[in-house]
Order: C-alpha cells, then structure tokens, then sequence
C-alpha cells in the first residue's frame, strides 16, 4: 500500500507574532484587539501579545488568548551562562501563566510531548518529556512520603499518526479522561517564517494546540474544548518553507537596496501583496520538490539544547523546591 | 527529590517454558495440569504449552492459556535468512492465534509496545511499533479507498513509569477506551533464568500481561479483565539477573564434571534445594552491588534484529496483503 | 576559549553540474574543453561530464577529470526497487572508473568517510564507512584463506578538525603511508545550490576531494598530489545554503510566470547578473543570520538510505564475489 | 564471505589491581616487585600500584609501570556531585602522571579513543573524544591568538578493526608520525574480572596498551615502543565474562555462609585452585553459547556519565586555564 499523503496545502502560521506582523504587512496600521508590549533584557526579548477579541483574532488568524514570545537570537550559540538565563525566565512565566489562569500550587499537570522521536526537527517534545521530572507515580504510591515543594507532574510522548495510526490529540484524550490532570502543558515543533527564528525563539500561549498548527499531521486540537482542562502550549519553531525563505528575503534584500542605494524597483514583485507573491513562490517551487520544509544543518544540537532550557523551565517552574539559581542540574 | 526505588524483591520468572522447567527441577515428574508439545524445525525450536486449569497455574506460576516459545539459538549470529524464516513462523502463529481466539479479519488491532526508548536492552516494544505498518488512519480518514488485504491496525509506545509518572497500563486503557481495538498485541522485554536465551527466544501467549513481568515496574498489568479485550503478549528475553547465571552454572558445571568425571561433590550446595540456592546467591551478591540485570555486549545491534524479526511477523500475520515470502521488505 | 569561526566566505560549488551550469548561465554557449554526455534510465538521470583541459577547469573552477552526475529526483520516495537499482547502476560506474585509471581487480582500495557522526547532514561519509565490507585484515592475518572474488579493503572515518584538532587529509596521509593502498574512494557530503539536488543526487569523480569543499572546513585536499595515489570522490549533496535558495528561486518564479502569464519584469532583479544577484541576496540574508545552510526536515532517513546505497554500490563494484542482483543483502 | 572470529580464548586480567588480588588469591603473601598505597577519599578509594621489576611483572601479567585505579562504587548512581569530584581526582592525576614521565606543559597531547561507536560497551574511548577540547588547529592556524593556559590537543577514534579493516594501532600510528604528539593519551574499556567494578572504576597507567587487552580485538599494542612516545592508558571496565561472574560468586556465597553458618563444604569446589575453577566454568558455559560478555541493563546512561567525567579531567588536567572547580561546564 503506498503511503497516502495527508499533508495540506496550508497557509496558517505558527507563530502569533509573526501572524501580527504578516497581517500588519498589509499596512493599515494597528489592528483592533491585539495589545502588545515588548522588554529586551539582555539578548532576551519578550513580547507579551494578547488577542483580545473574535476582531483581533480573524485579522491575524490566532485564537484569543495571552501569547509571549522569547526571542534569543544568540541562542543557537551554545552559550550555557544564556540558557541557564532563558531557562530561568521560562519558569517565571510558567508559573505566572498557572497562576493567571487560577491553576493552584496542588494542582496536577500533565506535561505532552509532541512529534516523532526519529525525526530530528521533529523531536522537541519527546525530548522534553525524557527530561522533566515526574512526580505522580509518588503521590499514588506513597503519598505521604513525597517531599514538600514538589508538585504532582507526568508526562507523556503520544507518537505521530504515521507511526501510531492515531491522532495524538485522541491519545492524550484517553490519557487525560483516566489520570484528570488539572491542567496540560503541550509542547510542540513549529514551522517558521523566517530562518532568523528557528531554534531562537520560544513561544507560550494559553490558548492550545489547534489543528493543523506545528510540523506533524494534526486534524483535531489539543484545547481546553476538547480535553476539558485549560492547555498551555510551548512552541519553537525548528523548521522553515522554502517558499518562506524565499518570500522573505526579496523583502530583505529590497531592505538592503534602500539603505545602500536608491534603486529598489522589483518590477512586478512590487506590484503584488506578500500573499500573493508567497502563493506564487510556492507554486514556482513546489512542482520541482523545492518547496521543502527546512531546518539547519546544525540541528542535532539545537534540539538538544532548547530541549534542556525548556524542561529545566518547567521543572523550576512547577516545583518550588527546584532551585532557580541552578535550574540546569535537574534535568538528566 | 531523591529518586525513590519502585523495584521490588521478585521471584517471578518470565518464560513460561523456564517456569515449567524450574518447578520440574522438584523431580516430581510431569506436572498435572499442563500439556506441551514440541517441535525443531531447521534450528527452529517451537513449543506449544497449554496451562489447563489452576493446578497446572498453582505450579508453574503462569496463567492459564496458551503459550508458544520460539527457541532460535543461532538467532544472535545475523543470518538474514534465518530471520526471515522466523518471521514467516511468526506471521503463522500470530494468524492461529487470532483465528483461536475468535478474533476476525476485519477485526482492528493495536499493538502496545511497552519499554523505555533510552534503555537498549528495553527498547524492544518501541523499536517494533515503529517498525511496524499502521493502517487505523487511512480507514478514519478515507476509509474507502483502503486497498483489500489490510486489516485495521495501529500502535502506541505508552512508555515506562520513571519517564512518565504513569503506568503503562493506564495509559494503554485511556488509549483502548477512545480508540476501541478487537485485540491488543503487547510487546515487552524479558528477564530470563538463562544466558543463552537472551535474545535467542520469543514467547506468544494469550495471557496478557501481567503485574510484576518484563523488565520495568508494572504494578498492574495488560489484561483482558482490566482492559476488556483479549491481550496477547510477546516476550523477548533481553536480561538475565546475575544471580540466576550463576545459580544456573552451577548446574551446568555439575554436568560438565558428570561427564568427564565421577566426581560431582558439591557439598552444601548438593544439600540444599535449587530455590535455597539462588536465595543464597542473592544474598551474596546484593549487597555488594553484583546482582545487576545484565544482557549481552552485542545488546545494540540484537535487539534491533529481533524488532525487526517481530515486526515483520506481526505485519505479515495481520495484512493478509503482506507477501509472506518476503516479510522483510515492509518495515522500515 | 571561544570558538574560533574558521569558515570563510566562499563561493565554490560542490557539484561540477552545477557549476557547469552556473558558469553557462551567463549566456555565452557551449565552454571548449567541456565534453558532456547524458543518459535517463528510467528514473536516473546520468551525466558524464569530462574536463578536457585548463580552459574548461577555469570556466567552471573544477579540476581536469571525469565527473559522473547519478540524478534520481524519486530518491526521496524510500523505494527500495529503486534504492537497489541505483545502487547497481553505482556499482558498474565504480568498476568503470577504476579499470579507466588503471586499478587492477587486485589493487587495494582504503574507503575514507569523511565528516561528522553527530551531524545527521554531514553524516554521511563515516555512515558508509560503517556499511562497507572490508577485508584487509583477513589479508593480514589468514591471506591463504580469503576466498576468491574478495578484493582487498579497507575503510577508516578521520572525523572532522572541530573534534580532531587535525585535518582530516593529514590523518589519511599518515594512514595511507602506513597502509599503502593503491587507490582510495573518499566520500563527502556536499553543499547544492538547488534543493531539489540535496539527497537526490550522486557525483563520481576522479579528481580527488579538494580544499574548500564539502561541508565541513577541508584547508587541504585529498588528492593524488597529496596522497601519491588515485583518489576517486563520492559526493552527495545534503545542505543548501539559503541564499542560493533564494536566488535560484527568482528564476523559478520568473520561468513560472512566463508560461502562465506575460509578465515577468522583475525591475533591478533582470538588470544584475545571476553572480551579483547572489552577492546581493547574501548581503541581505548574512547579518540577519539567516543565510545559513538548511537540509530537508526528514534528513534522518535520507542520509540513512543514500548511505546504504552507497555502501551497497561498493561492495557490489568493489568485490566480484557480491551478487550484484542482489546488492543490499551485503550492507549491514 | 563468512565473519571470520578473530576472537581467542583468552586468560587476561584487564585491570592491574585484580590481576594483583587474583596472584595473590593462591596465598603465597605478598608479592615481591609489588608496592602499593591505598587512600578512600569520601567514596573514592585510590590505590597507586608500582609494578617495579620483571619477578613483580611476571607474578601478575602486568607490565612494570603505574597503575592509579579510582573505586568509586556510588559512581552507577547519577550523582553530579560526585561525579565532579572523580573528574577533579582525575585531573590532579592526570598533571601528576605528565609531570612524572617528563612530559612539560608545552608539551603536545594526543588523545585517542578506542572502540566502536556502535556497541555501547565499546563506545566509551569514542565518547571521550567528542567530548575533549581539541585545540591542535588553532596552534597550527593562528598560533599567535591561541590563549595562555591551553596545551596543544588532539583527539582521534580510530574505530576497530571489524569496521577498518586496519588496526587501531596501524592507525594511530600513522597519525603520530604526521602529527609528532609528544605523549598519547589512550582510552580503553576494559572487561572486568567482577560485577560490583563495572563503571566503577577508572585504572590509569604509564604502560600503554597491550595486544589482547579491552573489548576488541587487539594483535598490536600502543606502547611507546611501538609508537615511539609516551603512552598512557585510562580504562573503565565496562563488561564482564559471564564465567567470572560465576567463579567469583562461588567465593562471595562461601564468605556469605561463613558469616551467617558454620557450614562451608564446597566438596569439589573447594579443592581446586581458583584458577582450575575458572577453568571448569568456562568448559560448562562456552558450548552452550552462555559465556558472553554481559554489561548491566543500564549501560547506555553509565557510559555517557564515565565518558564525562573523564573527559572533564582531561580537559582540567591538561589546560591549566581550565577551571578545575567547575570541570564539568567545558565538556559538551
């Protein structure tokens, strides 16, 4: 049997800030309904974006809800005094995040890795998961005996469709209906607009895991909707479309022509929206199998290492006891 | 948090043909109960036991049901011809299996692949479940156009208890729950009684899986009375407790001595019962840290073998499409 | 201490296709001293590319010699029926080449699998090196009884300067000093400037691997110069840099328009050469970090099945005692 | 061609300290041309051992030389703690050894690790060389920027001879005449005569590497009259014949008796040597396939955890501006 090909044609992006500033390229200014506000600490940026409203979210495609985004851009250089840093900043928002959406101190989480252990841009979530600290199988076995501080953690890797058969929003369902975790925390694999993002830049949003969003096969979501319980989504986007790469820079190079010359007319590349020049980058490229999804050469590495800064994040973020000034020492 | 030991003092013995041999170790004769039958097919030894009732249980430790033990000592040598043989024995029974148990064609299948990814010698569930073919979304997303001679098929990797805080077994009935397979086929890595039987056996049985088996904590078990549809279980030794080598040995020595010598004085250990031994050589070994599980150097390279052998059987015992004579093409 | 960047800018193609290609885009006809023939075998695309003499080294910045481009655009489906075709076709190419430079059946052939285990993109040298059937030491220690068709081989992985300290031509200098091959096949993985190239296509060449090439840092070549024996090099394609994405792009997308539509004016973009466009993309994409070199999201399973080909082509060309109709049962 | 087994029986004792322990377990005292010198540091437990002339060498097997051996019976619990201060010890007498045999501090290091990536017992000289700061290229390339504190360092992995075909000290030594190290640094695993030593326990000595020795198969050593500079070997036991575990169980199980019973009659086993014991086990385990090389269950972590922390001694040890409070932050 020859394997069917499930992959759509899609044009959703993963990632909310670039939704904005994708809908803002059209240039009508501010959009109603989205407020953001932005800090840069030292090589750290965080934008903390929220959709406010069904306005604000169709114009940029993303469900209400608080989005924030960590952008490092030196974080692909294996700087561990920064990934020590950003770990630290991660678990503050985690548990800013919990509080905000009223899960207590006691409540139990359930921590889901997405995507494909064989496939390396893919692979972020069940690295996750190998590498939080898990509580639960305490508190069922000797409750009495767990140390104060910690708080009841699991974690799951339910597989992709082409290895499993089943979607893993059904497997977390399954899951979720027999251990009743208070609150999911779903990691997953984004695809990117821009290679400058990949292995950069770290997103949290409460809003879920929404269909067709990330790198694998999605038709359902992972949503409070759907699981019942709210579901706080850790993005990263470690690959990028060739038609993205390209789009992207005709807008960088017209850049670069500006500040050094005044020549910068593109003839017909001017004359069209981005969305219309995208549509057609991808029908140029995809016949020759050019439209391939992308990821750096380097990628072994940087999946190990957002791997670690994220489970060091939530493994200080979810247990008070896990000392914050050493975040790393926790994870295996 | 110090890492709390879930490992319990256990005697179980995993083969049921090893716990038929060590209970026939008493020297009280066939035990009432049980019927086995035994067949060598070219450097294939297959063994049909049946345990009848709860004497025949009571004895041996096991279950009522049916168990068949394919024995392969050349298995470790990577004769690819001879893998392909076992495969195709395996394909035959898996089919019989399934036909006994009332199990149709058109029936769906999940198969559970237990064992922990980063742990070679109990990588051996994972390993076959992303080798084997998985059908279950075709038939849920297009279900017309699935060709003839394929049944319903998907699989999961739930994980181990120290990696997710949750036992296999309750994750494997969230998934059975929302996903309502026929039958579930389990594969799991087993601890063996004898060296030589580390990777050179491969035991089927109706059974399930039960509480306390295979190399990871299971406190509960795969069964049909916990998860509502018949369980079959394959077994492959992968590990052997370094107190029943020697135990073992020493029998073996025993021999060696009887047949190139009269003299056989062992003493004490002549005295005391095969049980008392291995008691006392736990209690030797224990505390000094010598009574590791252990498995063979060539651990890497023999389990991905045997994955592949297991796989290949199961994909051609369950897609009647699967060209049986030549099982190896369809995994991976 | 930090890292120290030793990677320079550099233009250089890998593939002599390419670079033919590259060189002829600038409009002027046919380049003397370029001799090209081209077969399409039911999928795979050979071209047999000679250069004649320093004219056409110059015009497309290769070395005199003979370069056989294997293009098999389906490589990426996991065919295994075409996997062995090339694998066969590879192997007859091989034979060829080293009858033509005079390699007689009982030479001895040392396999050198250049770049970096733990780089799935650079993987692919020490991956072949792993797959080949080697023999030397049964010359060594039992010559009498290596049975007839066996040629001698050998075959080492020199690693790369980041993990070595060493170049990896000074480790096979001093190895080939040692062991006195009479030719040596050097396998590398190289950078395309198409993506549709990457893990689809093969490059046979006599001219040895030199300075400059290939993905990691090579400051000296393989040569026979160096060496004082034939080196015949394998290359594949598995890395593009981004800005030779983006650029080949515009001249997809302006082909594309062509054939749907009338216009295709591209202002400034028509009025630079291919070679200053390039320049220019780099400019906007290098600040950015965004020219990086990228390779397909699925890299994992590409570099496994062109490696068994590869490897499967040489045991075949290498040894007349390997079935050639039967080419994959010799990889591991 | 069929694998020809290259293996011999063998009689060696890896480790100096149980060659020593086995010499004098005939009971003869203490053995002339021995001295040794024993200190437990908080778990770490050091025994400096001079082999000091031939009637020393000859009693044990051992060449005359050092033999530093670090017990560290905690080190299979992943304690990081501990853990750093092994790989601190291992620093101070790695400094010691070079200052010892006249080696300065300008003085060039090559690392080598021997062994197979592929067989995880096997993998740990290769592991330590991905993990060693190499700086050899950039004394060659831009010696003047190199910074004060850092000695010229290489590192290779050779690989073994069933994947070569050529052996590692073939190799090697074509390395050190291109490159003219002024001592070499060989890292080996080892087999052991005892469970409870299985990566426990780190021997360095000042005698090279001799034919027979570690995991694979060696028909020439690396010594400095082969090579013709310094070599120092640092082994880790990482596998144990399953006859050696029998044969020192017998022991373990009689001290065991002795301290809880009065009884202790072997019969037989009593009355032959250790060595005709050994002897005895072996004939009854080898034709059942049972004498194998085990390792524990869980090797894949051990030597991951020994690979770091030699190689963090090593890097303290031989770059004085590496921080040996903080050995662990420069490994990868």
């Amino acid at each position: 049997m020859e394997e069917l090909d499930l992959q759509e044609y899609s044009v959703s992006i993963d990632l909310a800030l670039e939704a904005k500033e994708w809908a803002e390229s059209g240039g009508a200014g501010p959009i109603p309904g989205l407020v953001s506000e932005f800090t840069d600490n030292d090589g750290i940026k965080i934008t903390r974006l929220e959709v406010q409203n069904d306005q604000g979210s169709r114009a940029i495609g993303k469900m209400p809800g608080h989005y924030i985004t960590f952008e490092v851009p030196e974080l692909r250089k294996q700087d561990t005094g920064l990934q020590d840093r950003v770990a630290t900043a991660l678990a503050q928002e985690f548990s800013s995040f919990l509080e905000r959406i009223g899960v207590g101190k006691n409540s139990n989480v359930l921590i889901v890795g997405l995507g494909n252990w064989n496939v390396t841009p893919d692979a972020l979530g069940p690295l996750v998961v190998e590498n939080v600290m898990v509580t639960r199988h305490y508190y069922e076995l000797m409750p009495d005996q767990v140390a104060p501080g910690y708080r009841n953690v699991s974690a799951v890797a339910p597989g992709v469709l082409g290895i499993t058969g089943i979607e893993s929003s059904e497997i977390v369902q399954g899951i979720v209906e027999r251990t009743k975790p208070d609150v999911i925390i779903a990691i997953d694999a984004l695809a990117s607009r821009a290679l400058e993002r990949v292995n950069t830049t770290i997103q949290i949003a409460d809003t879920g895991i929404h269909p067709g969003s990330g790198i694998g096969n999605k038709r359902r979501g992972l949503t409070k909707e759907i699981l019942g319980v709210p579901v706080i989504a850790i993005g990263v986007p470690t690959v990028v479309y060739a038609s993205t790469i390209v789009n992207n820079s005709i807008d960088l190079v017209r850049e670069h022509l500006q500040q050094h010359t005044s020549k910068t007319d593109f003839g017909l590349l001017d004359s069209i929206s981005e969305q219309e020049r995208l549509q057609l980058v991808r029908e140029a490229l995809g016949p020759l199998g050019q439209d391939l999804l992308v990821t750096p050469k380097e990628i072994d590495q940087f999946i190990e290492d957002i791997a670690n800064i994220i489970a060091s994040g939530l493994n200080a973020g979810l247990h008070e006891a896990v000392d914050s000034s050493n975040v790393a020492a926790y994870t295996h």
